[in-house]
């Protein structure tokens, strides 16, 4: 059998008690490690002591590439992927399960919170959200501006855009995989993580804004759009602050993670909740 | 202290390690009994045997009424309100937590699973999702049709739309009411439970796209639209059927809570996955 289960915000003990019961059970225990992180960063003993139990860290290359070996294991005995958030929060996981089903090999998902609806403890009303998006960490030759227009569509129907941020674990450097194609080193190089912040999002958003200035477009997101700033949601240290775009821009909201939630068409609760994170 | 704890999808077990220590630390603990049920039906003595614990069930009108009552009591101790799914998956909920913090009542969230985001067991990108509907039962008189405007801008952004079921629970009638003021009635009456099925939602949108058609509306929603049924997610006996809209309104998804995901446009990962419900 093949378990996702999902671990939920914060720490080792947001898992739920069917969950824990499904680690226990299963012979094999994998920690997906590329899409999210916990409270306790990446010590994984954290979770091991929890739940009294082995468990092996999977990097993005070990999951996607060993699909496969994972499956053969979980044909023999029982297999389960802990997975931070919920397991459908992330696109890679479906795959997997995909192949599972197709294999007809017994599957079972744990659910649990994630971002995208836990994002609701800042008062915002979930109904309220368009589409997500993902604001992905430019460099100085790859600086896409997709994701603008969704946030501009969402606000054209007076919704709320959460905005997630791109964050880079455990992925392999461009030199790494070169050396090891021409030089066949064996062992990868992988980039440091690193975690974009909400004043990182908001500055790129509004070098978007400026960029369609110039080449004369109206956007509606503007300086002055309010948003809301969210920093490690489920945390003990959880941050909520609500400033313009421009304000936010220059606002430090600490230690990651961090999300960005553009305001579209608010009701008159919504308003009374974002005054209390002025 | 005040803490509002997620009990997830499915059965008692749902609840996280942190949800149930919460509970097991609360001197008073409520359930809230009208935005949701769980795998077990209405049987509060499953929860109380498992968390080992007494539990007050509250109907809406009990946790709206009698806010202030249970603000008092988590002035003096600790309480516990229990909630289906996420404490933020239902709009009621963000008042009670609003009206804490405004009194400096010490409070807490124990985020947890919603159908917002298990929706993803389906194969569509969580991503692609525009803004949730809920389908809300006709009656004789009352027939509102303004959620489908925001399916069809879904749709006009290829974005796919989460319709959730309205359901009555604890709801009182307008004859107990009546007969309540006019009589000095004490004991109020409620309705019994209903809940909508998908293929109910799915006549009530044929019915829709054929009214606006005889008013010379053309609608982007037709009856072969395809649409996704889900039934019981997160619950053992989970389903999930992939119908064109006129097929689906005939579809028998069983026992309550039923989903309806109106599909927008699909990526290669999303149409294979789509395949398997067919």
């Amino acid at each position: 059998m093949l378990v996702l289960v999902g671990l939920g915000l914060g720490g080792a003990d947001d898992i739920t008690v069917n969950g824990l019961k499904m680690v226990q059970r299963c012979s094999e225990v994998f920690y997906e490690s590329y899409t999210s992180i916990q409270a306790h960063g990446f010590d994984l003993s954290v979770l091991e002591n929890a739940y009294n139990k082995k468990i092996t860290l999977c990097n993005r290359e070990q999951i996607e590439n060993d699909t496969d070996r994972i499956l053969d294991l979980a044909e023999k005995t029982d297999v389960c992927i802990l997975v931070v958030g919920d397991p459908f929060g992330a696109t890679t996981h479906w795959s997997i399960c995909q192949q599972a089903l197709s294999r007809k090999i017994p599957f079972q998902v744990v659910h649990n919170a994630s971002i995208l609806t836990a994002v609701g403890c800042c008062g915002l009303q979930l109904y309220n959200f368009g589409q997500t998006v993902t604001v992905v960490n430019w460099t100085e030759t790859w600086k896409p501006d997709s994701y603008f227009d969704r946030i501009e569509a969402n606000l054209s129907c007076g919704a709320h855009t959460l905005c997630l941020m791109d964050l880079t674990l455990g992925e392999r450097t461009i030199e790494g995989i070169m050396s090891q194609l021409h030089f066949c080193r064996n062992k990868p190089e992988y980039k440091p993580p690193a975690f974009m912040s909400a004043s990182a999002a908001a500055k790129q958003l509004l070098a978007i804004i400026e960029m369609r200035r110039q080449s004369g477009k109206v956007t509606l997101l503007k300086e002055s759009s309010r948003c809301v700033g969210l920093a490690r949601i489920g945390w003990p240290d959880q941050k909520i602050v609500c400033r313009s775009l421009a304000e936010m821009s220059t606002t430090d909201l600490g230690e990651p993670l961090h999300s960005l939630v553009i305001v579209g068409s608010t009701h008159a609760l919504e308003e009374e909740a974002l005054r209390m994170w002025q």
